[in-house]
């Protein structure tokens, strides 16, 4: 069987590479490496006069559960820009982004969630293709037992605490918390 | 040709799959979509008594050149974790992470760099199979026209920039810049 490599037509097996410690994804016609690595969640905490922007999530996983605009960062893509990607596809909300919140790790799903605040440009949302709704909650009202994810109670915590700080230290996971909830 | 899920063997070519908005590689024989993202480098700023760690590279890209240890992190491993893992690969250094001193994207090479500030617990370090010497410099001796990467360069000013400050705000790339230089 001839091999292209441009478009690329691999054939992936699972082998320790020479002078390597780790099995990979290894083309056995070209010996091309598919190494296999840590995704990076972007998203932002986006507010409007004290408000804060979640999105009830259409598709799974936790469908129906409310999230802040978040998503895998694209190839190419800058992590603020790709915060404001997600910011206007899961909620066409145009946003300003403001600080770095947070850099979380979930180890169990190979996944590295940077998160920052935002401001919302104006209070024009509306849900995207991945959202069933999108809504400005005051604080008494985030529906702390309905959110998607452990990293998005976290995150609106940490915002919560540094609400109206110019400057402040960014956070990582709250101690022995991994995301397995 | 039989397809044999696992190990995984898949024959890849790039379209866009159904729902979605750009190529991705797809298995023409099972449909896996083998999703590409940025990569996730960690790495650290390591101070024993005012001197920083710097390791000279053993290996392509920018052999020879200086670098703090820093590399790509691993599947299941958090930011923290596979900071220290790299201090210890590329220099045998025992380190303990103290904060995070910046996220960098460097969008031509899709890669989020991910920063921190740590302390050496001694100052028994020595190449690993990546270096070919590690040295403790003085801030003054830092060889500035010697580093491998811009973004070298960015983490040890804003190190010294909160040298000594224990709570600071975690930067991104400088103004305008983007480590193409």
């Amino acid at each position: 069987m001839s091999h292209d490599p441009d478009p690329p037509t691999h054939r992936f097996a699972r082998r320790v590479p020479e002078g390597d410690n780790r099995q990979r994804l290894v083309c056995g016609e070209c010996g091309f490496i598919a190494y296999e690595n840590p995704k990076v969640v972007v998203g932002s905490v986006c507010a409007w006069r004290g408000r804060v922007l979640l999105c009830r999530r259409a598709i799974d996983p936790r469908s129906g559960y409310w999230t802040i605009p978040a998503g895998f960062l694209e190839q190419n893509e800058t992590t603020a820009a790709g915060a404001m990607r997600e910011a206007w596809e899961e909620a066409h909300a145009r946003i300003e982004i403001d600080a770095l919140l947070a850099v979380y790790s979930i180890p169990r799903l190979s996944q590295v969630q940077i998160m920052y605040r935002a401001a919302l440009r104006d209070d024009n949302v509306s849900p995207g293709a991945e959202s069933e709704d999108v809504r400005l909650f005051d604080w008494a009202d985030i529906p702390w037992s309905d959110l998607a994810f452990p990293s998005v109670r976290w995150v609106l915590t940490h915002y919560r605490d540094v609400e109206g700080v110019p400057l402040f230290a960014a956070r990582g996971n709250p101690p022995g918390e991994f995301g397995d909830r």
